[in-house]
């Protein structure tokens, strides 16, 4: 495939969703033709086609025969966000260890519709390619991977992050990453370099759960700030509180479960103000990659002067879950987090890592996460379009901006735990919202994950989780008629 | 090669050996002659022949042209013990971090003659088999392992583990079993799920510094146990201080780094007496497979009976130190350490455990752990006979019963750290005795690793070695006459 080509019809594809998006282009307007565009865009005719054949398949545009292509009806429709959640720090309730533990549960049966699944179907991933590459790296490993790496990590692998950060964030040297067991364990060892039993951390809420037991196994008060579906963390919010966390761990770049992406303005002012309270700030960066805009979101570690950010990803929500390899570049406290990771477990299998370097080279990595993005963006789309055509009009929803997880907030009268039992029933399962937050909240929320290969069988199912949440409307409806 | 044969020429030369070392065959004794052997035992003439060529290689017998084997000069000759630690807790000192640090910059070094290394060197151990062993694998892992396997381990694995533990501690079921990142890990996750902060450990000593580092970063308190150079732990030493300790941690088949190993009943004694008291026992047991007596022995784990004791294991030390694949029976802290396994890391990478399954199967991993043992056992009267010649006579020298390292103990004024500065010089690196502790002592030790390939090469590096501590005594003597 011809990379150049591919990148101007998404080109043209984004501008013109960009218009309909921002209102220029508005319902029923007439597309200008291909003629015009080819004109402006200097590309070939078949080359703007691509686009508005991109865009006829995301519903965002149709056509009329003999007449050309106008904005879509689809395009237009929107069901509410979600709203943003309160400051609500001192009642504290436990974890939903039950209703996690239930839904994990789930994820071994591949017979279920797994919308619970936090990492991407595994037909989304480059498999074979991989599997080519680890009898590729084996064969050039010296002692084929049996001796002990050096604890911080792959040279192969942080030269070749290090090139890629110059790009994304960086510019790094191979010196300021270390490799980690995933971004799970990079958070892990952040919490533990910067914390001690008793501090105070500040997560958005809702948030991964993950997030949420660590900071409580290592004895941390979790303060849950509110965060904007759009934009992500209440900057004064934070700022009312600042005096009482030691520490912040936020998802910038497409939250879990919201979708947020923090604009670089507050990102930068993020970064002034915990660097003037000598607070660090763990930046959970593992969907940056997976924009939906036009170019991959900086990292709030860009604006860090003081190296009081510690940047933690991995390949887990894009290449294998299942390798295990993260990072994370950690400013000042570098030293300390190999020294834990030394203690901890000596050094991780060097083989996963130096597949991961290898299929970063060579541009394969750019194009398997070009695919990717392009998946994902069409199949949110499709998503929301289901959720508007079978589920309750007042139900609210995310518009996320990347990632892959789409998150649902229902009538406030409903238990999205209860909907889970009948779901299942169908074989269906998604992430109840009481799972993202300690609080007792987000009990009429849910996640769904849409990182699974869109089809009739999907849409369908979207349709009997409608149905179900009607349902229960309807129920508490007549309950209250009888009331 | 026939299995049966190769263990009945091992099994009569060592019980030819077991008359040598205890005194029954005398320096200068003839031995039986092959016929007789041949009659005793019931095997070929060339079975017999076979166990006296090993025991010749060893140095232990000697065969006079026409009149037969004798038991030779070199069998006789033993430096004495190293002397037992005191208990000597509360004025502890630091860890020797630079030290440590010093050493371990060394082992990347390939020109560098590596007795400080932990582990066996790459030519003792399986590699080609093993990467034919990872291609194998990959052929039938499910989505080549990219996705997340179950966070107590590879269902493979543990099952492999549990018929294995059959003869070794166990039976255990693959419900026992939970796999880590490596023995470290494993202790790690262990100590973290029994005591908090403040705590106190009790270990061996000397003791293997990781041991030491895991232990002060979970904020633990260290209670070093005088540890006999052949039976291991002091249980009256032990008794007198149970009430101040909330956990112990012990090597006890053949301790690192003085190859002890505990007698059966003084195992039973411990286990009662830290169930009696409530106290859990981390059991490291990663050298358990490397004995060099008739059969594996048990570990404590065999006699407990109410789950106090986490037998921890890996396969660092026997087939791939790079892998980072461990476990533990946890007894009834297993739920807990499979939880913090799950959100430290989420799982650990399946296609190592799968390949070291696939390894253990098949008699694999039996047969090479014969050979391994062999080669150690060899290795370790070489080591010993060429200490006895090269180094000063009151050098003390531990009698590891298996294993791969040896403790020295030197004239008590030496600083084996200064010996350290000189011997890199010649390309030789050794681990000082005062890594192996908090207090300051072992200062005049030095621990040497035998799974190196013995040739004449390192022979004369022993010399060198051996060479540059009489170099310092005969400084030390000539300073004391002039002082």
């Amino acid at each position: 495939m011809d990379y150049r080509k591919e990148l101007l019809y998404q080109k043209i594809a984004r501008d013109i969703e960009a218009q309909i998006l921002s209102g220029t282009l508005k319902l029923g307007d007439k597309l200008p033709s291909v003629r015009a565009l080819k004109n402006v865009y200097k590309v070939s005719i078949n080359t703007v086609k691509q686009a508005f054949l991109t865009l006829e398949a995301e519903s965002m545009i149709e056509s009329k025969p003999r007449t050309g292509f106008y904005v879509s009806k689809t395009s237009q429709r929107r069901l509410d966000l979600p709203s943003v959640g309160r400051l609500q720090a001192g009642n504290q309730e436990a974890q939903p260890l039950d209703l996690i533990d239930k839904v994990f549960n789930t994820l071994k049966d591949r017979s279920i519709t797994q919308f619970s699944l936090g990492v991407p179907a595994p037909s989304m991933l480059p498999i074979a390619t991989l599997n080519k590459g680890i009898v590729n790296v084996l064969k050039r490993l010296p002692d084929g991977g049996t001796a002990y790496d050096a604890p911080q990590g792959s040279l192969a692998l942080r030269r070749t992050l290090a090139k890629w950060s110059l790009d994304n964030g960086g510019p790094y040297t191979e010196d300021d990453f270390v490799i980690t067991t995933g971004a799970m364990n990079a958070i892990y060892n952040c919490l533990l370099a910067v914390t001690k039993p008793g501090d105070t951390i500040a997560i958005e809420t809702p948030v991964y759960f993950g997030t949420i037991q660590i900071a409580q196994s290592l004895g941390l008060k979790v303060l849950e700030i509110p965060s904007h579906p759009i934009t992500g963390i209440d900057l004064s919010a934070l700022e009312k509180v600042l005096t009482k966390i030691n520490v912040c761990c936020f998802t910038t770049n497409f939250s879990n479960p919201m979708g947020s992406l923090m604009p670089e303005e507050s990102k930068k002012k993020l970064v002034e103000m915990l660097t003037e309270a000598n607070i660090p700030l763990i930046e959970d960066d593992l969907y940056g990659n997976l924009y939906f805009g036009k170019e991959r979101p900086k990292p709030c570690k860009y604006f860090d002067k003081e190296g009081i950010v510690m940047w933690c990803s991995s390949v887990s929500k894009t290449l294998a879950p299942g390798y295990r390899v993260g990072w994370v570049v950690a400013g000042k406290f570098k030293e300390k987090i190999i020294r834990q990771k030394l203690l901890q477990m000596i050094s991780t299998p060097v083989l996963y890592q130096e597949v991961v370097a290898d299929f970063m080279e060579h541009g394969r990595f750019d194009f398997h996460l070009r695919t990717l993005r392009n998946t994902l963006r069409y199949n949110c789309r499709h998503y929301q379009d289901a959720i508007a055509d079978y589920f309750p009009a007042n139900t609210k929803i995310s518009q996320p901006q990347g990632g892959f997880v789409l998150w649902l907030e229902l009538d406030e009268r409903l238990d999205t735990e209860k909907i889970f039992d009948k779901a299942i029933k169908y074989n269906i399962s998604f992430a109840p919202g009481r799972m993202f937050t300690l609080e007792d909240r987000y009990t009429n929320c849910m996640r769904l994950n849409y990182a699974l290969e869109w089809s009739d069988k999907l849409r369908f199912d979207l349709k009997i989780l409608g149905q179900l949440v009607k349902d229960e409307v309807n129920a508490l409806n007549k309950g209250s008629e009888f009331g």
